[in-house]
Formats: structure tokens, sequence, C-alpha cells
């Protein structure tokens, strides 16, 4: 199945089967394709909360509009953005690269100065926001490789932030949830995937100069 | 060529082949893969904004940091956010869907209104960056898809939006330059496609609840 198919077969699954599992080889791919997303200067200025607990997935539900997907996936993944990325967290990411690389210690020493520039001029609302975009691309790259899997997904924004930190630990470890993805398989009855695809068409959405 | 293969292959490619053009066959391939991209309500806040023509591409270097490649690569596609995002459209998205499935006129009034609730309830600035959301998940559509057609890329978020809002005439358009993706093909000097990849584990970047 070539991309386009599988972008074609992909649809935001309402329903979900909560009897199949997704095997752990199939998540690590899928994971795999997210931590290998384009971040801004590489940064990785997320994480990947990997939600398998049934209970636990079960108390997100009240905490997401009530909507059900995230009580019956296989997993849900909430991806967080990082809030502290400062500094130090910069050069740690040119060390990492200087290591990865082979180059000498303090090479991009230059570079970490440029990339903090650049970083640490935004206040910390527009470090979330500029994290969030990273965190999409992150995404979209699991909802592909999902989708080249045939497996389901249903991609969310309807859920309460401060409520999922909260659950799930995760201001104490300096993170928040950004956008969530419950992956797994559709229910049979999922009436959603016989709805025809709706997209403005190629022309309508390009403009050529 | 699988995907996790694809995404491996894939860098920010610096120095592009000024001399290869990206076929219009595959152009479309790729334009078609960002428009299946995944959107909040399926709203499509975005339009693609291809620009082919070399002279305009050049006169996109100064507003891009002097980043050579979009004078280089075969085609600048820019992703800009639409910044007339209000009832209206939303109906008009709506009355799309209604189209789409066969459903009866008026069907997906109350799911509108739904949608103007919520979308209607963010500030301007707010649904920028909303819409600038969507279009990092297009983004990634596009770079997958690109990846897989073993044509290059290279994400920018380095550039002056209000030039290239201007320039291009975006702002009469009610469009907003979001993000940006040279394509075309690697220049066989560009040193960066030689140095590894670098990514914390996916044992780093996973919390697991």
């Amino acid at each position: 199945m070539d991309l386009i198919e599988s972008l074609q077969w992909r649809y935001a699954t309402k329903k979900f089967n909560p009897e199949k599992s997704v095997s752990p080889e199939d998540l690590q791919t899928i994971l795999e394709a997210g931590n290998l997303a384009a971040t801004s200067y590489g940064l990785q200025p997320f994480q990947f909360v990997v939600v398998s607990d049934p209970d636990l997935r079960q108390q997100l539900v009240p905490f997401s509009y009530n909507q059900p997907q995230v009580g019956q996936a296989s997993h849900v993944i909430v991806i967080a953005v990082r809030t502290d990325v400062d500094a130090d967290f910069i050069r740690a990411s040119a060390k990492l690269t200087e290591k990865k690389r082979g180059l000498e210690e303090g090479q991009l020493d230059g570079y970490a100065k440029q990339m903090i520039g650049a970083i640490m001029s935004m206040n910390d609302e527009q470090r979330i926001v500029w994290a969030q975009k990273q965190s999409y691309i992150v995404l979209a790259n699991l909802m592909v490789a999902c989708a080249t899997l045939k497996i389901d997904s249903c991609p969310m924004e309807g859920f309460i932030p401060a409520d999922y930190n909260r659950l799930l630990e995760l201001d104490s470890k300096n993170l928040h949830a950004s956008v969530v993805l419950p992956v797994g398989y559709r229910a049979e009855d999922d009436e959603q995937q016989s709805f025809a695809k709706v997209r403005k068409t190629l022309e309508e959405m390009t403009l050529n100069c």
C-alpha cells in the first residue's frame, strides 16, 4: 500500500475495538516514526507519554470531553511538550550532536549559542507554542506510521491539558500535554469508517506563483 | 523502501541542485499527501503557495535570513494559514461535508454551530496559532511524501512572514505564511547529507503509564 492509499485509508476513528491491542513491535515502529520527526534545530522539545493502563485510560475519558476513544483504544499516546527548554537543555542537545557525529568537544559551542539566542528570545508562552508546533509534526508522523501499519488512530485536541498533566503527573516532570493520539483497531460498527473523506480539491487549496 | 527507512533517509537539505526539477506528477503527489493531512474538524484552514518562478524564489532569499535553499530548490512550498476563518467559512465546510457524504441539506447545521462555538471562542491570535498547528501536520505529510519519493526537502521556520506575505501578495488573500518547505534534489556536495542523524533514544523520549 503506498503512502497516498494509506492516507486515504486513515480516518479519525470514533470507536475502537477494546479487545484488540497494538503489538509491542508495532508500537515501537510508530514511536520510532514520531522520534524521526523533524523538529526546530533538532531539539526534540517533547516527550511521548504512552498510556496503556486501562484504568488510567478510563480516567482520561472525563478529561477528554467524554470521548470514549481514550478508554477503548489499545494505547493513548500523549505528546507532551517540555516546559524546561533552557540554555542547559540546548547545550545538552549540541553535546549530543558532537558525540553522535564524532566532532571535537566544544566544536558546536558557537552553534549552541546561536540556538540559545533564538530560543531564549521567546517568552515562556511563545516557547510553549513553538514546542507545540513541533509536536504536531510528531503527531503527523505517528498517524502516517499507524496508517502504513493498518493501525487506526484519532488525533485529539479536545481534552483538558491541566487535568491530563495532573493525572499523568506531567507537571512535576516539566511536561505539558500538547496533543493526544489514541491508537488501536477500529470497532467493526464504527459508522465513521464508511463516510467519504472530505477535502477541498488540490486546485482550490493551491496558489501557484 | 519502508516508512522508517524513508524517515531515516530524509535530512534537512542545506544545498539543493538547482539544475534538477521535481516533476509535475511528483509535486502533485506531495501536495496530495499534504491535502490528506488531518486538520482540526477537517476545516483545512490553510493554503499551499507553490513558488516555482526562479526570480521570485531568489527574492525570497533575503527574507529567509539568506538561506540559499529557497533560491536553489525546485519549488518552494509555503504553507499559509487562513486569517479569514469565520462562521461563514465553517458553514461552508459543513456544506461541503453534506454534499460529499450525500447528506440532506442542513443536516450538519447543528454540528456547524458546535464548530463555530469552538473556533470562534478563540481570539484572532489564538485562531492563527490554532491554524498554524494544523499547518505543521500538513508540513509533516509533505516531508514524508517527499522522502518516500526520494525527493529532498528542508523545513524552515527561519523566514520573515511579513515579507513573504507582501512579496507573495498573501495579505490581500487573507493568508499568512506559516512555515516553508523548499523541495527538490540535494546537491552532490551538500555536506549535511553525510552527517549522522541525531536523536535521543526512544527510551529517553518515552514515559510509560
